[in-house]
This record gives structure tokens, C-alpha cells and sequence, in this order.
């Protein structure tokens, strides 16, 4: 059955979505003259519905707090400033006035209002910005904002940290003869567990909706997406989701009947998710991408941790790097998370095959276990057979190349 | 001031407590005729009061499910029989014919009651036990036992696993002229993380004491040692912890007075806290140990919510394996505990130096901050600057190494 949601080929993410504008320019905020692609603006003529998701680190980056803020006073949205290269996170005082500063030059160069324009930043933390470097660049953005592909590219380029490669999705469905667009671009790599750490996530739309209508939306698909997946188990200072709506469909979400609503969702969700998994297939050296499935637990959150304490555990995961079909380590893991499982009920499976049933060993599936964990993707299930709730999450291996990679910055 | 607890040198461990004899034999468990020794066994002609701690991991190996029942009935036990190699964990119900078998040989060949023995066992998770090689390795300890050093050094050799030494220390204290000894060994290596996680730690002493009592001496020291450990944050099927006491030392602990039940208190503190520390050591493929210390907190399960993000954090672990004084991923991982920190009041320090001061970062003391990260032991405080409540941890880093080492069995 056709969801009548179609996937645009080649997308360019923000500029798949009419009345947006995007750009990605150079302004060396590493402080290497490299020419990488390190200031991304988003931008709307018309002025946006906003909702944001943010991190619930207990250290909020500069941006993150005064981003929250502003979303709070609900005046619309008209331009997002990313910047890669610099978190802004950890740099007490001075912190917060650089932002309110990038903030300013973004007003002055569109020429629009403080309450209209967000900035979001990613890369190192507690470091100071660099300043001069960063008004530069937001001054060249907003000369070489366009609506053209190459544009939403360089946008989702200018964003990246320790990525492989940008990120893009886009989606447009058809409602009453208008033409609803969705367009997102996403960074990833390291860190990436629960509450979206060091993620940023932007989707446009030219849906209108209020921004209220729009969060709820958002928290939903931000639950089966990016807060379901998990490389490393760590939790940034900066991650943020944001999903702007900038009306110019002519199709209003908040006036639509359910059918529309649950198009939307739907097509949100999906965006979503191609997003939330190409952030796991680029995660910081992986060599495996799990699907880990947990069957008939109690209770949902009883599921949840089951999988969390599989999917962060490095015994399991230095395990699926080594193609070992160690299902020991992942009944270990279950156990630990200490939600009452029971041994002599539970399944486990790699793929569809069974490795281990009602507490007993089944080895004569072990070759076969073999060969399926030894594969680039593949999904392992817990069938816990004690309720009916359930929880599934994208997972990866833990790599030598991860730690050697990560060992210094 | 002298506590009065004498540190015994080059320590046997076990058979540095009167009354108790120890073995450790080879009996090819791991199917290997490689003469390594597999097989331990304790033992004490006078019956014991005795105490355990076990692992909360809902998946419990059947010798702790046993053991559990036989400790609930305190007939006292005359001795433990240890095996590495196999966990006969996850290994259905002929896991239990198996250690109920273990349990009756045992009984058979000591001529000792069933009530009165206990089984621990480590090493891999879901193979059946090789029967016939255990029955002669209990054989063999059995005839093997003796008092000697030698025995002692053997006994803790023998519950090994990936470990690079045996780990073994030795107290002892005068009492109105009569004195109280207390010996233990461990096993520890991979997958140590709170509720002591694949761990086997066996201390023995000559006091005389109620089971009540020693259990709740028990608790106490393994709160501030075996449990506030981590290497990989795993924990195991099979952790449990022994205290025996056989009362031959006619120092009797019920009916002391405080200044005794402190005095035994501190000396098995001294020895939990240096068995635990000897683990850490030996974490697999570690190259730093770290001493984490979460101070002025609002509540102590807090700081210890901090020092296990902390101590658990990859991205954490890794830098201090490639020695980076990286103070934002250590404050990053504090905020995810989400217990309510305030950036502008932390302080961070490497052992004595301020890298972090009331949210602002210290530049000049980064030099000195990375020679010391750079060191093989340091010690790490988060000053929260909130409470007064305070939790402290040793860890370790995370290695290329471990991942080599980890990823197959």
C-alpha cells in the first residue's frame, strides 16, 4: 500500500523545501586556513512556526540555553546559524556574549529581528570562539544564501564535525492538489546515545502549522529516531532538533483534518529516521550496525533499558567487532539492566535464527550465528516472554579504530 | 597513629589465617592439557560463619543461585570449591545437575555435609561444565589441600581468568593479647563495574562471629571497594564475594565491645579496598588508573551517579588513554547524569591543579594538567559546589588493547 509520502531523488535538504533558503561557506573557525566548509545558514523569507528538542545534559551550551529562550518567546523564526569547528559549551560568561553576538550580526546582515534567528554550534569544547572569524563567515553566508541544490548541499556540509560524509532527506506528499515539502540535514558521528548527543537535526517544511502543534509532532518522531539510537553512550552539551514550518504550501496542519495530521507525522517520522540511521552508519570508526530488537518485556521502559544496557555495553560490542557470536555477553547485559528478566524464558536470535531458547544453548545454530554477525548489518532480538512491550534501537560495534580515533582531539 | 593492623608481608592469602588450608590444581577445564591451574579449593576442619554478596544481574549463574540457598540456611560451612575456565552460567538446567554435582563431590571426597560447602565458578558464559575433568580436579584439590604458603599461592592462582598475576593480601591485629588474621584473594580483570562484576573474592579470618554479624560488616566493606570500582562498566553472572570466619583466633566479635567490631571493620576494609585496587590494576589491557573523586554534591547517589558517567564515558576513557587532558568530555559526561549540576559553580581539577574554576576554564594550567594525565596513576575531582555530599572511584582508561583483547573469546 502506497503511503502516498514520495522520497525526493538526490536530495538537497533545505533547499528541496520551497521558500527556504540555505548556504555553507568558510571562515576557518578551527583556526586552519583549509578552506572547509564551517558556517551553515538556513534561512526563510516568510517567517517560521518553530519547535525545537535540546539536550537534557545538565551543561547546556550557550547556544542551546539562549536558543530555548528565544523559542519560548514564539515570534517566528527566520534564520539558523550553524556553525561547526567550536561548541560554544563550557566558556562561562564570555560564552553567552559570543552567541548573543552572533545572534546580533545575523539580525544586522537579514535584517530582522533578535527574537527571529537561532544559532546552533558544534565541535570542540571550552574553547572561545573565534570571533573575528565567525562574523566573517556569517557575512558570507548571508551573501551566498540561495535556494539552488548546491546551496542546501554546502549547508549540509558547513555542519559536520568528525562525519564521513553529509546527511540529507527530503519528502513531499500531495494534499487537496497542494504539495507538501519536508527537507532535513543532520551531523552525527561520536557520542551518539539517547537525547541525541552531539547531534544537530534541522527540518524544514513549507507545511503551516502552529509552533505548538509542531512540537508535538516533533517529540514524537524525535522518540523513534534520534533518541533510539546509540554508538557510544555519551550525551553532548549542544545537541538540538529543530523543525521550522514556513506556511508557504498553503496547507495548514493546525486547520487539517486527522488524515492530514497523520500524514505529516508520518512523513516526518520518516524523514526522522533515514536521518537517525545515517548518523549510525557513519558513527566514529564502526565496522557493524545493529538493529537490536527487545520482545515482550513488562514494561516499555523495562525494554528500553534491556536495550540500552546491550547496546552500551563493550563487552557486546567489542564482540560484534570481532564477528563473535557471543550471545553470552548479550544475556549478561540483559540481565544487568535488572528488570527481572528470566533466564528460562527468554529467547534470543541472530537474525531470525535462534541462538539460545527458554534458557537452553542451541548450538547447533552456532555457525550460522557465525556468519550473520560477521555481516555488516544485522539485527539481534531478546524475546523476553514476560509481557507484551517493546523496544528497538540502532546500535553499532566498538572498534579499535574508535578509540584510536577518539584518544585526543 | 597506628590503627594496630599489622600489613602481612609476601601474603599467602588464604593460608595466612590459622585453621584454614588451601589447594589450587589443574584439571584441564578449559580443554586444554595445558597444566594451567584450574581448580581451587578452602577449607577449614572447624565450620565457619560465613557471609556472601552476589551479583544483582538477573541472570544469576547457577553456583550463586545455590550458594545463596545454602548461606538463607547458616549451617556454617566448611569449605568453598572455586573453578575457572567455565561460569556454568546460562547453561540451563543441567547448569544446576551439574553444580549440585560439584556441590555432592565435594561433600563426598571432604566427608563433609551438603550443607556445608559451596561452589564458585568464572570464565565463559553458556557451556556446559566438563564433568569428568572437574570431578578429578576436586579430587586433586582435596588431596592437595594443605596449610603451607605454597597452597595458599596456588588457591589464588587457580580462580584466574584473564588475569595477568594472582592478587592476594594479608592483615593482621592483636586483641587482649590474642590475634585475629584475615587473608583474601580475587580475581577480577574485564567487565568490573559497580555490584562487582565478574569478580570472585574470597576472605577468610580466625575471628569468631555470628553470620548476622559478618554480613553486615561484609556490606559495609564492599560498598567503598569491590563497588566502587569500574573498568568497563559490565557486570557479571557469577560475582560473588566469601567472608569466612572459623573462630580459631577465640576472639569472638559478637560479644566484643565497639572498640573490636571497629577494629575488624577497618582491617576488612583495608583488605577489600587493596584486593579492589589490585583489580583495577589488573584491568585488561588498561594503561592508567584513575582515581575519580565527586565532591559537595546535594546527595551521595549523586556524586555517584557523576562518577559513573564519568568513569564509564568511552569518549572519557579514551582521552585519558591518549593522555588529553580533555576536561570538557569529563564535564560533558558529569552533565548527562542529569543530577542537576551547575556549571558556574563546578571546579575541576587533575590531582592538586584547577583546569575548570566556577565555569571557566583555567588556560594556564593545561601543560601541567597534561603531564599529569599523562602519568600511569592520577586522580580526577569534580567539585560540585552544591551539597556535601561526596563519592569516590577508581577507574580506568579504555585501550586499543581491551578492544584487541575483548573482541573474541
Amino acid at each position: 500500500m502506497s503511503t502516498g509520502i514520495e522520497i525526493i531523488k538526490n536530495p538537497s535538504g533545505i533547499t528541496d523545501v520551497p521558500g527556504f533558503e540555505a548556504a555553507g561557506v568558510a571562515c576557518d573557525i578551527r583556526e586552519i586556513a583549509d578552506g572547509r566548509l564551517d558556517m551553515g545558514l538556513i534561512y526563510s523569507k516568510e517567517r517560521c512556526s518553530t519547535a525545537g528538542v535540546f539536550t537534557k545534559n545538565d551543561v547546556k551550551a550557550a547556544p542551546v540555553i539562549l536558543g530555548q529562550e528565544t523559542l519560548n518567546r514564539d515570534k517566528g523564526i527566520h534564520a539558523v546559524i550553524i556553525n561547526s569547528g567550536n561548541a560554544n559549551a563550557c566558556t562561562g560568561k564570555q560564552g553567552f556574549v559570543d552567541c548573543e553576538e552572533m545572534l546580533n550580526e545575523g539580525c544586522r546582515k537579514l535584517k530582522i529581528g533578535v527574537d527571529n534567528i537561532l544559532v546552533a554550534s558544534t565541535g570542540r569544547i571550552g574553547r572561545l570562539m573565534p570571533m573575528a572569524n565567525i562574523k566573517k563567515g556569517i557575512a558570507l553566508a548571508v551573501e551566498a544564501k540561495s535556494a539552488e541544490a548546491k546551496s542546501g548541499h554546502d549547508c549540509a556540509t558547513a555542519i559536520l564535525t568528525s562525519d564521513t560524509c553529509s546527511k540529507l532527506f527530503s519528502v513531499k506528499f500531495d494534499h487537496e492538489g497542494k504539495a507538501v515539502h519536508l527537507g532535513g540535514i543532520v551531523k552525527g558521528a561520536g557520542m551518539i546515545q539517547p537525547d541525541m548527543a552531539t547531534m544537530l537535526a534541522f527540518i524544514v517544511s513549507d507545511i503551516k502549522s502552529s509552533s505548538t502543534l509542531l512540537h508535538s509532532m516533533l517529540s514524537d518522531a524525535v522518540g523513534s529516531s534520534f533518541n533510539s539510537i546509540s554508538i557510544d553512550g555519551d550525551m553532548s552539551t549542544n545537541d538540538t532538533v529543530l523543525l521550522l514550518g514556513n506556511g508557504v504550501s498553503g496547507v495548514d496542519l493546525d486547520l487539517g483534518d486527522g488524515a492530514l495530521k497523520n500524514k505529516f507525522l508520518k512523513a516526518l517520522r520518516l524523514v526522522s529516521s533515514h536521518l537517525a540511521e545515517k548518523i549510525v552508519a557513519d558513527g566514529e570508526r564502526i565496522t557493524k550496525v545493529v538493529n537490536l530488537s527487545i520482545k515482550n518485556a513488562k514494561e516499555a521502559s523495562d525494554a528500553e533499558k534491556v536495550a540500552r544496557c546491550v547496546a552500551n555495553s563493550l563487552l557486546v560490542k567489542t564482540s560484534w567487532f570481532g564477528s563473535d557470536p557471543n550471545w553470552g555477553r548479550l544475556i549478561d547485559a540483559a540481565g544487568y539492566a535488572m528488570v527481572g528478566i528470566e533466564v528460562d524464558k527468554l529467547d534470543v536470535y541472530y537474525d531470525d535464527i535462534l541462538i539460545f531458547q527458554q534458557g537452553e544453548y542451541v548450538e547447533s545454530n552456532l555457525l550460522k550465528c557465525g556468519e550473520i554477525v560477521s555481516r555488516r548489518k544485522f539485527s539481534i532480538t531478546l524475546d523476553l516472554n514476560i509481557g507484551k512491550s517493546e523496544f528497538e534501537m540502532l546500535t553499532t560495534d566498538l572498534s579499535m579504530g574508535y578509540v584510536d580515533f577518539n584518544k585526543s582531539e
